[in-house]
């Protein structure tokens, strides 16, 4: 693949409702360098999110620069990934209830803080976009990414492009509906995918069931109950605790309803699965694929490789360079 | 548009779990000419509806020769949508528990008794491509499209392209789950959107609930409570039975939780909706389109259009009359 006029490298930003991670890919691309990752810090508000984003990728080109010996000229601009939903034409982020971003323009701030070009698209579009350019779904014509996080995020990269819908809010694949009379949801809406397999709803299940004396190696892990998170529950599965384990039988099931539905709406050939909760191996995959093959068409489930992501929680930044390199280059 | 020298005359053929429609459309599109519509029949099995199918093309044909005064040298070719799940590179049914067909090469089937090319794609696919060749998604981008009858079929439309997925069987909204732990539905699954909203879901509900005393004039429109059919309880509607009109009430929420999955995935320009049940007009879009309100994401709710087909049955027919086109000619 050639190099384009504009530089050598591109930054790619992550911005999850938990972290954010920024790191530069070179133009042919690759697992990123010079990675930066700081939590996100919601509760300090809008302003504050950005200006760390902002401090983070001076920080990351700097380093760049100094191991390359290259001058800010190696640089061809900024791919940022954010939830959504946001309008790509104009760089906006319409409304993030996480993040507390209402129209937000995002990426002009980013854009005139680096002095360099920069693109927004979707934090899950991206991250699946990485996938099809580097990872678990290199090259394939349709891919169907699922972010596992606070929320849960989509992508659908259908011959070689991210499909983004009329106005740019396609594959939101948390708040698809699973169960009609189910539990609220942030969204607002109810019985919503993420309300059941999110991060947020696993920990928040699991404190609630110890709250209500159930035994488990959790509050020790956790220190406190109050404390237990998504994470803590992966590592009491890979330590072998029942209740954990049980939890995680039942999330793999949920997101196998899910995930059926997916594969039933878009029969893609990959479907990659990525998160913290990946880090739990069969005890996911196994339910999880076993809930699939229960509910759906035999011969769309059959064509479709269900996949952790290998891209080592880099997608999202990798992701987000590919989407910089096809809307400014024309091609990834 | 240019004519192709194989012909000047398409045949449409329409199969349903109800009924069969055939007719033949221009080249340059428009309705269908010299109609035909039988019931299926399945009962009667796969070889009698095959030979049913091959009698009516050949009878729509011999009226178009009469009427324009033209030989088969006039006729291109036959479009066959059928239910699926199929192989359009085989021209194979896979499996319709409703009909009856397994590994079923309809298809070469007709070819062979027609003594002209056929093609073969799924019964909603085709209806979605008319819809958007002739209808009321004419030339859009992005759109999907939902069949209501015996059950529930899709259709989505990206550039201009019917979206077949890995390996053709893409689009099966019907048997999206809503209810992870719902009603049972034909396919085995539990809580499919077909469980709920389709034409024998409405029946079997309508069937139950009058069997348990509810006072309706539905029995008086069907003759007995046993004969009642979604038709009689669209025309109770139209007719002002409060029974009937609550019954396409909770229809219409149903509908609206798959549908607003599939604006949440999909983010489509236009949607329409197709089949029996929209016969019963706002009783149905007005609770449909407040239940996709609240369960959508607004900026994709906004973007979408739900729109009832316009074309009067014959979606079926234009369609794989369209797909017809596509697939041997190129273009629509």
């Amino acid at each position: 693949m050639s190099k384009v006029p504009e530089g050598d490298w591109i930054v790619g930003v992550d911005i999850g409702g938990t972290n954010l991670n920024v790191g530069v890919v070179s133009f042919e691309g690759g697992l990123p360098l010079a990675v930066r990752r700081e939590r996100t810090e919601v509760i300090r508000g809008a302003k504050f999110i950005v200006d760390r984003v902002i401090r983070m990728i001076k920080d990351s080109m700097r380093e760049v620069m100094d191991e390359n010996g290259v001058g800010r000229e190696a640089f061809a601009g900024v791919g940022i990934g954010s939830p959504g939903p946001l309008d790509r034409k104009t760089g906006t982020v319409i409304n993030t209830p996480n993040l507390g971003w209402r129209n937000f323009p995002l990426r002009d701030l980013v854009q005139n803080a680096i002095g360099l070009p920069a693109t927004l698209d979707n934090d899950a579009n991206a991250a699946t976009y990485g996938e099809w350019w580097m990872g678990a779904g290199r090259g394939v014509d349709t891919l169907v990414g699922v972010t596992l996080g606070t929320g849960i995020g989509g992508g659908i990269v259908l011959n070689g492009e991210l499909y983004h819908g009329a106005n740019d809010v396609a594959a939101e694949i948390g708040h698809m509906t699973i169960d009609s009379t189910g539990r609220k949801c942030n969204c607002g809406n109810y019985g919503c995918l993420e309300a059941y397999a999110s991060g947020q709803a696993i920990a928040a299940r699991a404190i609630e069931d110890l709250d209500s004396g159930v035994g488990s190696i959790l509050p020790e892990l956790a220190g406190d109950v109050q404390n237990i998170t998504a994470e803590t529950v992966f590592e009491a599965v890979v330590q072998g605790d029942p209740y954990a384990t049980e939890v995680m039988h039942d999330t793999a099931k949920f997101l196998g309803v899910g995930l059926a539905n997916v594969i039933n709406i878009l029969n893609p050939e990959v479907l990659v699965i990525s998160g913290g909760v990946t880090r739990a191996g069969d005890h996911l995959f196994v339910p999880l694929r076993a809930e699939i093959r229960r509910r759906a068409f035999q011969v769309a489930e059959q064509a479709c490789r269900i996949v952790p992501s290998d891209l080592k929680g880099m997608a999202g930044i990798i992701g987000a360079v590919a989407c910089f390199k096809r809307e400014q280059c024309g091609r990834v």
